[in-house]
């Protein structure tokens, strides 16, 4: 089959790799129909991530079809559409015990397109099946499900409850990428007073107006003077770090009222600055976490009664084998406009505008 | 009246200054029986604090008799004894009504022997006295109720509650100086597993098993090394800093397991380097805070049941004149051996050992 191949930093194609197998009874076989990229996907291909072995087939998100289970495998079968969650789970260790499934030492965790071959292939083996694929109502989109397998909880998880955002709040979001627009779309379901989304790019920021930000920091502002002006000079009760970079936490922990959250989602390459001479006495809380995908289940059940905006985060969608332009108009997403990139046959719809 | 006044950075001293009185009908005068000084009282004369200005009255823990009280006072009168607690608390506020007193907007805070006169004199005045002064049981002897002004709320708030310590934890504490002692006698209320303490001075380690420590890191060993080795090698579920370096900061967030906590009670001066490119993925919470003397009752009650090992962290007595003497002690507490040092009157017991 054709997969997405790592190759080293800096290298990577679409090539010839074996057929996945099932290798353990747990294991399931998924012929992809849909996949999309991440911006840890990029991280990888800079060499971030060391742990990320050359020859490695990238991606964690998925939808796809099973073909083939392992004898242990109960609740999906042969035929079934599901979504691949980028996190996959032994159900029996500690971590797996308190829903903590990112941090399996089972043997899950964030494993696909990382420590085993990933989704950006025609087939993906997937450990740990019962816990780490979802079958999907039909009422789901494929367009739509893809966004469940990572960008939608991380942003719900990481970023919004792990920043208890609650009723009346001032949120901020700096970032406002995929997973930025996902913070400022499930933290509107808290009942927030006011969301601030800051970019660079106005391109984001009119995607975060559209998605429920009630006012924008764009380049060139002082986006803590804005915060500041908006709240009486106290910050935001709950700021969400959606980029990944040292500026944009330390923009973070100045945002922030006294007694206020700091939630990290962006995926960092390098240490920051802790102003702990300021902080120290600002009863201040600060999160990081990889997803667990706890709450695939409720935000499946809020895509299937249209509650979600997932699929308003794509801007474009390529065929399967076309993943190496996919790659590159996301990694040029600040001339592209790319948000969220999708690959998969086209549906009806996109098939009748492609022929107009 | 006589009071401990700093002059600037490196300059202060024992000197004559105005009687307090009663300015807002709010305020009580205490006369003051018994004082202590903390570590951030250091920090102050080394400049470290520059909203402090030259010709304030140092100190924000007492023990006294209120000798005055405004219009407005409703709690205590004049001839009770009662606690100074650190924080003074306006009550109507929004930080107050949250019970975020260290945080009050409204006039109070930690403003004693920072924004206003302290308590090292021999009078005081404590603007909102109904809400921070405590009257005294009998029972409580002062040398154990001076440490509940600042030494034992902040060690319970800011570290082991916020920190969450939960039954079978694997406690570390970096820093075995008073706050430290304190948090680990309190965390040991909640029925840890295990409690680590991480100090570089033998003396400090031996008071750390006293007061319930099940390991100690001594000088030249590695803590993170120590900590691992007792857990499978996966770190402690709350590490609680009570120092106030860089270094220790950072120590703790390497001794941290993934989805553990870390609790910031240190005071400060210069930044630190969050390792975001390692913690981002691990589920880590870090906080930060001020105390708010919300449990300043609890621990009153506690105290007087002798639950707590309060007087144990008195090193030191001194004669309120010798100020100036207690001061070079406490900062020399490398070689003076100091933890807690008290200035009051001494008890007949005191009186009777000197005399022998």
């Amino acid at each position: 089959m054709k997969g997405f191949v790592f190759h080293g930093p800096g290298r990577s194609a679409w090539s010839d790799v074996p057929d996945p197998e099932v290798k353990e009874p747990t294991d399931a076989v998924v012929r992809v129909d849909t996949t999309t990229i991440c911006g840890t996907d990029l991280h990888i291909l800079k060499g971030d991530l060391p742990e990320v072995q050359p020859g490695t087939v990238l991606g964690h998100e998925a939808v796809g079809e099973i073909v083939e289970v392992g004898d242990d495998v109960r609740t999906v079968r042969p035929g079934d559409r599901v979504l691949v969650s980028c996190i996959s789970a032994c159900g029996r260790c500690r971590y797996c015990r308190e829903s903590a499934y990112g941090q399996c030492r089972g043997g899950g965790g964030w494993i696909l397109g990382r420590l085993i071959d990933g989704t950006q292939a025609e087939y993906v083996r997937v450990p740990f099946a019962d816990l780490s694929v979802y079958a999907l109502p039909g009422a789901v989109g494929s367009k739509d499900a893809v966004l469940l397998a990572d960008i939608f909880p991380t942003a719900y998880e990481v970023g919004v409850r792990k920043g208890h955002v609650r009723p009346s709040d001032t949120v901020a979001v700096v970032g406002a990428g995929p997973i930025g627009l996902a913070a400022i779309a499930t933290a509107r379901l808290f009942g927030p007073e006011r969301i601030i989304a800051v970019d660079l790019a106005a391109s984001r920021l009119e995607a975060a107006r559209r998605l429920g930000a009630d006012a924008v920091a764009e380049a060139g502002e002082v986006p803590e003077q804005l915060v500041a002006d908006l709240t009486d000079g106290l910050g935001a009760d709950v700021v969400i770090e959606a980029v990944g970079e040292p500026e944009s936490f330390e923009l973070c922990t100045r945002m922030v009222r006294p007694g206020g959250r700091v939630a990290n989602i962006g995926v960092h390459g390098e240490p920051a600055v802790l102003h702990l001479e300021d902080l120290w006495s600002k009863n201040v809380t600060i999160t990081t976490g990889l997803v667990d995908t706890h709450s695939t289940p409720t935000l499946l059940s809020m895509t299937a009664a249209g509650r979600l905006p997932t699929a308003q985060l794509v801007t474009h969608t390529f065929l399967p084998d076309q993943m190496e332009e996919a790659y590159d108009v996301f990694a040029r997403a600040a001339e592209t406009g790319a948000l969220k990139v999708v690959l998969g046959e086209p549906t009806h719809d996109e098939v009748a505008v492609r022929a107009a």
